[in-house]
């Protein structure tokens, strides 16, 4: 009898979902369309669909099993009631065509998923940063840390806290949101209404706003000129940075300076025993790496200096998002 | 028979010391002089005459009582190790006068004490911030609270981190050092040695470099303009205020505003329940609060807006310092 946690995640076009084991091998996985149930009334039915397909995996097994609980990751999750609050991609219009105010509606996703496997006590829910960060702890690099910091930089910048061996959830559930940390007082326009966070300069998006501004700012020639804003990734910056393009490695000395003053901040809170940074921009390994530290260690307080190890995630070219979501199951029981 | 601990707290010129039953009431309360021992070579004799003196209360008591552990609080005090890093204030000097060096050297607090007190096993130490926390948990206005932040606004700024009704101490046992966040990148000069940190703006030391900012920088009449700066002291500003001095109005605007901005900032980490003030300069009351309050919401993540409560300490009218203290003691056993 081998003992298997759902784990899925809940992106604006896909759903992955997977069966995975305590150790986090991924023993069955499988995809449904998030972005074809896009209507606000379409959530039952898109509910009712993920479940039979998590049903039908779970009958094609060919060995003895038994479901221990399902971890849901997605975005602007809340683990304490169980519900998602109206997503930027999910569910986000009527029917009519009218969109429904973001953070207006709450979907009770734990609820939901309980009428389908009224059997399985354990069903919980979080952010995909959370379920990152519990993923790391269970499966990658802070495996036997009981506190350290995940900040995942990949379109917008998200964070996991953990401080004496638990996820901090907060008050109400929210808590881990440092990509909207004000890192330059009226600085960038955020999508989240306000200016200077975060995620504005370390993200991918950042990243691309900041090789446009140099671009602007800057008279000397680029590799990059020649790409239109629209066509624009950041994948770009690291291939130019490698022909030691001035702009593209500016743009990461950039990035690296504005995470690094970032989290030399964050560790006057939590001094952790860690940061591990996870995501698509991690990607370009020493250009971003370098300055980010350079800059952690410069801006830190001497009581935490050269103490906090700054390191990539263990887990991220598996797929952690469905790892992370079982591993909120396996944690908890 | 009546459980009783000990609640310590060492300043660098006196450390009181009193006996704090489980509902937080001081049965007895003394004092004996930090600044006598000031040089290095003096520590031992210290805790020797500081451990008899404990004693001699004990003695002194005319019902059944048990000690049930000692608290203590202290500058640059570790809870992990036990132990206290050459402070800036105590036992700093070497006989022949030569300074020793800032953290240079670990008093092993704890383990000196329990020489002295070889029955006892709770013996635990952390810094006054941390300490004070604990006491609002216990016993002021944080209790039942399992996620909140205390900031503690003296001559420096502290802060105390709990979440998941856990103090967090950090990976190294220094966490909480949110006085040092820098709020204003090449902002003004820190002790520490950096420069913009919160507490150059907002702890008492804070007040007064705004005033005389704004007296060097503004020509209207104050009467704050009548004070040298080595005689200034934040009841000054306070009492110039209810007079509506401009410059006193406008300092405590521009504290608020720090204050204000950098709560919204770490609010994105712990998602708390409360904010606790804590301090002599919450004694200026709605001129501090008020736009304290109005800057925390005005650049708070609408994922948080509304939902932090802003507080003032519930017992620092009280001896909180020892209460804190033996708080540590009550929390753990």
């Amino acid at each position: 009898m081998k003992n298997l946690a759902f784990g899925l995640d809940i992106g604006g076009i896909n759903t992955v979902f997977g069966l995975v084991d305590k150790d986090g091998e991924i023993i069955a996985e499988s995809t449904i369309s998030t972005a074809a149930y896009k209507l606000f009334e379409q959530y039952p039915s898109y509910v009712s669909d993920l479940c039979t397909a998590m049903k039908n995996m779970l009958a094609s097994l060919d060995f003895e099993h038994q479901l221990v609980g399902i971890g849901i990751s997605a975005p602007n999750a809340n683990y304490r009631t169980g519900c998602i609050s109206t997503p930027a991609n999910l569910w986000k219009y009527m029917a009519d065509g009218s969109p429904v105010a973001l953070g207006n509606h709450n979907f009770n996703f734990v609820d939901d998923f309980r009428v389908h496997f009224p059997d399985i006590d354990t069903i919980l829910l979080t952010n995909d940063a959370n379920a990152a960060t519990i993923g790391e702890m269970m499966f990658g690099n802070a495996k036997g840390m009981s506190d350290f910091i995940m900040i995942t930089l990949g379109t917008g910048v998200g964070s996991g806290f953990v401080a004496n061996g638990e996820m901090i959830y907060g008050h109400d559930g929210m808590a881990g949101e440092y990509g909207h940390v004000t890192v330059e007082h009226g600085g960038r326009v955020c999508g989240c209404g306000r200016r200077g966070c975060l995620e504005t300069y370390t993200s991918a998006t950042g990243v691309k706003r900041t090789v446009f501004a140099l671009l602007a700012d800057r008279t000397g020639p680029s590799v990059l000129r020649n790409i239109p804003y629209s066509e624009f990734d950041t994948k770009m910056v690291y291939d130019a940075a490698l022909q030691g393009d001035a702009i593209a490695l500016e743009t990461f000395r950039f990035t690296g300076e504005m995470l690094g003053r970032a989290l030399a901040n964050v560790v006057t809170v939590t001094s952790p025993e860690a940061i591990i940074l996870f995501g698509g921009l991690t990607k370009a390994g020493k250009f971003l790496l370098e300055p980010t530290s350079q800059y952690m260690e410069e801006n830190m307080l001497f009581t935490y200096k050269r103490k906090v190890k700054l390191l990539t995630s263990g887990i991220q070219d598996k797929n952690v998002a469905v790892m992370g979501a079982a591993a909120l199951v396996w944690q908890s029981i």
